[in-house]
C-alpha cells in the first residue's frame, strides 16, 4: 500500500508511479516503496490545510508550543530507528553526524520555535494608543515546504527549520518529503502526527507527500489555497517554482546554490598556512561537501605562502578518504560540473572523477584551480556549483585583481576573510571586505561558513541568486518565522474585538510589544 | 531644452519625443514640454545611482536626516507655487487639500523618515554576544520609484513616502515622476537638489526621469544594478513590472488597485443612517473618489433601514457637485469601467455618464447597485475597479449570503464594518470581520478607509493583488523602510570591523537593539 500522510491520516496516495531509495554506499535499492502522488494527493491535502490554517488562527501559541516540544521530543524517543534508517537512506555516518549533530539540532529548532510561539515576540505588535491604531503579524496560511537532499532531519520538509518556522506562526504545513530520504521522512512524520494527537491541534496541521511531478509542484506552490512556499535546493527546480508562485502572487522563499567564497589575505598565511589547510579541508570535505555553506571558492593572492597552502591542501584532499555522495544523479552531476569548470579554464590539480569500481557514490576529492584573470574572464561558467567534494582555488596575481574578481561574484549565502591576527592583513581587510558583504548574507572572520549556528542573530540568507530575497533568513529563530507573517492592522477597532496580543495588556508578560514607539515588555 | 535630473544636474535628456500636460478644468495644455526618456537617460541614472550608493553606506544616519528635513523645509518654503502649479496640473483644489493636507502630510513623512534615519532602529541591529553573531539590515541599493497619478506631493516619485522610505535606509532614489503632474515634479526636485547640497549628500541620492516607454521601465527595475522597486499605480503597469523585476530576482514593491469593501451591519444603520450616508459620501466622492482607499464596494443586509441608505447616498451622490478627474484617460476608463459592471449584472441608480458639454474631466457622480447572488455568481467581473466617483452597493438576502460574497473577494489594502454601538449587531460582527480580515491589510470599525493616518501601527499594504506582498506597507514609519532593507550578518567578525550599529556599545542612546533576547536602547 502506497500511503500518504493527509489530514492525520496514512491514506491511500492517488499515484503515478512508485520509487525506492538507493543506499549511497552500496549501490542497493531498499525495500520500501513511496508513492510519486498525482495532482489528487496535492489537492486533498490542500483543502485539509485550508481547514486547519483557519482552527490554528483561532490556537494560542502555548499549544503550538506543546506541539513542537511534543515532536521534538518523540523525534528523540525514536532516535535510534531515525538515525538508522538515515544512515542507510543517504550514507551519512550515524555518528558524530546523525545522532550527534543534526538530529539534536532538529529538535533544538523545534523547540526554538516552541519558545518563539510561546513568547510571541515574533508578531511584532506595534500599538498607536493614541489613534487607536494597532497591528501584528499573523499567519498567512498553508505553507508548502520543500526539503533538501542533503539533511535528512535538519531541512527536513516535515520536520526541519522551515517546518518549525511556519507552524510557529500557526501556519500548516504540506511537507515535500524529498525522495532520497523518503523511509526517514516517513518516520519523522509518524512523531508528527502523535504529537499532533498529544498537543489537541488540527490533524491536517502537518502534511506529507513525498514525490510528484514537477508540473504539479508547480501548480501547488501557485494554488490559490496556498499561503507561501519555502524551498531548499537546487538553483533549477528553485527558480522554476520562484516563477509560477511569483505569477500567482505567492510569496516563495528559496535558499539556492551558493560558492561561499574564502579569501586568505597574507599574513594569515603566513602566521598560520598549516592550521588554514587542516580548516579548509576539514569543512570543505564535510558530508562530502554537500553542504549549502561549504566553501567552493578560495581566493588568494600570488606568493610563496600560496603555494605552499595549495600543495598542503592537494595532498590533504589527496589523502582524506571518500565518502559517499547522496545519489547516482549527485555523482552524476559532480562529474558534469567538474568537466565544466575545466572546459572553462581551471585545472584539476587532484581528483577530478569518480572514484573507479566502487560501488558507493564516490567521486574522488577533488581541488580545481584557475587563475584570476581567467576567472574575471570567465566568470559567470566558473561560478557554476559542483555540489560536493570539490573545492577551486582562484588564484590571483594582486588585489587589485583580487578585487575585481570578487566583484563579479553572484550573490551567495556565505563569504569569509582570513586575516592576520597580528595586523598583517589591516590594510587589505576593508575593500576586499565592502566587496563581499555586498554579495553575501553572512560574512564571516576567520572562520569557515559550514557551521549555520541556531542563533537569533543568524542569516542563513543572502543576495540572489542565492536566495530569493535578501531580507530574509531561513534560519535564526524568530527572525525565520518573520517569512510566514501577513501584516494586519487594526485601525479604530473596539478594545474587545482585538486579537489578545493587540489589546492593551498583553496575553502575558514575556512578549515584547512596541507601544508608542517604545519596545516593552508585558 | 528638455532636461532631466541625474547625477545632481539638470542635464539634457536623451530623449524619444515630449508630452505636455493637460488642465483637468479646462482640458487645455499648459505651456511646458517634459521629455520621454530613452534608455541612454536610465543608464546614466543608473550609474550615477551605483556611485551614490557606494557613498551613502558610509554616510550616518544624522546626515540623512539632515537632507530629509532640509528638503521639508524647502517644499515648505516654495510651497505657493508647487500648490498653484499642482491645482492647474492635477485640477485638485489648492484649500483645504493641497496646501492643508497633503502638503503637511509629504513634510511630516519626510521628517518622520528623517527621526527614523538618526535613530537607526529600523535596522533592527540582533546581537549575540555569546556566539559573537550580529545582524542588521543594510540599504538594499538604488530604488526606483513609480509614483501614481492621484497625491502628486505625498506619493510622488521625488517627494512621497516611498522616497522618504528609502532614502531613510540609505538607497538613492531614481524617481519616475507621474507625467500627469511633471511641472509639480520639477519644482519638488528642485527642492531636493538644494537640500542634498545642504546636507553634504552625494548629488545622485535624488534623480529624477519624467516618463519613459512601458520596455524602458521593464529593463528599468530588472537591471544589474538596482537594489529594489516600489511602485503605486495601475494593476496593469504594475503587474507587468512585477513579472520583469521577479524575473531578474529583484524585489518590487506594489501598491496596486483596491475597492476596499464597506460592510453596514443593520443596526448601524438604524442607529445612524443618515450619518452613515454623509459620511460614505464624503469619503467616497474625496477626490473625485481617486483615492487607493476610495471605498468602493458596499455590502448590506435587504432590510427597510439599508433602503433608506441607499436613497439617500444616491440622493447625495446626486446632488453634491462633482469634480474633474484627473486626466482624459481616466475620464476615458470610468465610463469603459462602469460599462463594464453594468454589462456585468449591476445597475446604475444614478450617474454613469462623462458629464456633457464639460470642457473639464468631469464624469457623473454615480452609484451602481448589484444582488449579493449576481455578486457571488460573477465575482471576478464585479470586482473591475471603477477609479474615481463611483461606488457599489452590492444588498445581500441574507447573511449567509454576504459572507459567501465576501469570501469571494480578492485582497484588498482595507475593509470595514460598521456596527450598532449598542451591541445590536455583536452576533454578525465576527464571522463577517474574519472573513474580511484574511482579505485585507487594514480593518476598521465604523470609519472610513480614506484616512491613511501616518502611524508607525499604519499598514498600507495588503493581500495580493492589492500589493505583491502582504508582509510589507508603504506607509507607518519605520515599518516602511523594511522593504529596502538587506539582512546582513557579521559572524565572528573583529570589533573594530563591525559597523557602528553592530558593535559593543550603540552609536547613540536612542537606538533600539536586540541584545540577547532583549530589546534594550542605548
Amino acid at each position: 500500500m502506497e500511503l500518504v500522510l493527509i489530514d492525520g491520516a496514512w491514506q491511500a496516495s492517488a499515484h503515478s508511479s512508485t520509487f525506492r531509495v538507493q543506499n549511497p554506499r552500496t549501490g542497493e535499492f531498499l525495500e520500501a516503496e513511496f508513492p510519486v502522488s498525482t495532482w489528487a494527493d496535492c489537492d486533498r491535502a490542500l483543502d485539509a490545510a485550508v481547514a486547519a490554517a483557519a482552527v490554528l488562527r483561532g490556537v494560542d501559541g502555548e499549544r503550538i508550543a506543546l506541539f513542537l516540544e511534543a515532536f521534538a521530543a518523540g523525534i528523540e524517543a525514536d532516535a535510534d530507528a531515525i538515525v538508522a534508517l538515515a544512515h542507510l537512506e543517504t550514507g551519512l555516518p550515524e555518528k558524530p553526524r546523525l545522532r550527534d549533530v543534526e538530529l539534536p539540532r532538529t529538535t533544538t529548532q523545534l523547540r526554538q520555535a516552541a519558545a518563539a510561539a510561546r513568547e510571541g515576540s515574533w508578531m511584532q505588535a506595534v500599538i498607536d494608543t493614541k489613534l487607536n491604531i494597532r497591528s501584528c503579524f499573523a499567519p498567512m496560511g498553508p505553507v508548502v515546504v520543500f526539503g533538501p537532499n542533503n539533511f535528512p532531519f535538519a531541512f527536513n520538509g516535515v520536520s526541519g527549520g522551515d517546518l518549525a518556522a511556519a507552524i510557529a506562526t500557526g501556519c500548516p504545513v504540506i511537507a515535500k518529503a524529498h525522495p532520497l530520504h523518503a523511509g526517514t521522512s516517513r518516520l519523522l512524520a509518524q512523531c508528527a502526527v502523535s504529537a499532533l494527537a498529544e498537543a489537541g491541534l488540527p490533524a491536517a496541521t502537518v502534511q506529507m507527500l513525498y514525490n510528484m511531478a514537477p508540473a504539479d509542484g508547480l501548480r501547488l506552490v501557485s494554488d490559490a489555497r496556498v499561503g507561501a512556499t519555502a524551498f531548499t535546493g537546487s538553483r533549477a527546480a528553485g527558480l522554476a517554482l520562484k516563477e509560477a508562485a511569483d505569477k500567482a502572487g505567492k510569496p516563495i522563499y528559496l535558499e539556492l546554490s551558493s560558492l561561499n567564497p574564502i579569501v586568505y589575505l597574507p599574513g594569515a598565511l603566513k602566521e598560520r598556512g598549516t592550521e588554514l589547510v587542516t580548516e579548509t579541508a576539514d569543512s570543505g570535505l564535510a558530508a562530502s561537501g554537500q553542504f549549502c555553506t561549504s566553501p567552493n571558492l578560495l581566493f588568494l593572492l600570488e606568493g610563496v605562502e600560496s603555494e605552499a597552502f595549495v600543495q598542503g591542501l592537494v595532498a590533504e584532499y589527496a589523502k582524506r578518504p571518500v565518502a559517499p555522495l547522496l545519489s547516482a544523479s549527485g555523482l552524476h552531476h559532480m562529474g558534469r560540473s567538474v568537466e565544466s569548470l575545466v572546459a572553462a579554464g581551471a585545472t584539476s590539480l587532484t581528483g577530478g572523477e569518480p572514484v573507479q569500481g566502487s560501488v558507493a557514490f564516490c567521486f574522488q576529492n577533488t581541488v580545481l584551480r584557475v587563475s584570476g584573470r581567467e576567472f574575471c574572464a570567465g566568470s559567470a561558467e566558473l561560478q557554476r556549483e559542483a555540489f560536493g567534494n570539490a573545492t577551486m582555488i582562484v588564484m590571483c596575481r594582486d588585489v587589485a585583481e583580487m578585487n575585481e574578481a570578487l566583484s563579479g561574484l553572484e550573490g551567495n549565502l556565505t563569504a569569509a576573510i582570513y586575516s592576520s591576527k597580528a595586523g598583517a592583513d589591516d590594510a587589505l581587510y576593508g575593500a576586499t571586505a565592502e566587496i563581499l558583504r555586498q554579495r553575501c548574507g553572512r560574512l564571516l572572520n576567520d572562520k569557515m561558513p559550514t557551521g549555520v549556528a541556531l542563533s537569533p542573530a543568524m542569516n542563513h540568507g543572502g543576495p540572489y541568486p542565492s536566495t530569493g530575497h535578501a531580507g530574509f533568513t531561513a534560519v535564526g529563530i524568530p527572525r525565520s518565522l518573520q517569512r510566514f507573517g501577513a501584516l494586519q492592522c487594526y485601525d479604530g477597532v473596539r478594545p474587545e474585538r482585538l486579537p489578545k496580543v493587540l489589546q492593551d495588556v498583553a496575553p502575558h508578560e514575556r512578549m515584547w510589544r512596541q507601544i508608542d514607539g517604545a519596545w516593552v515588555r508585558g
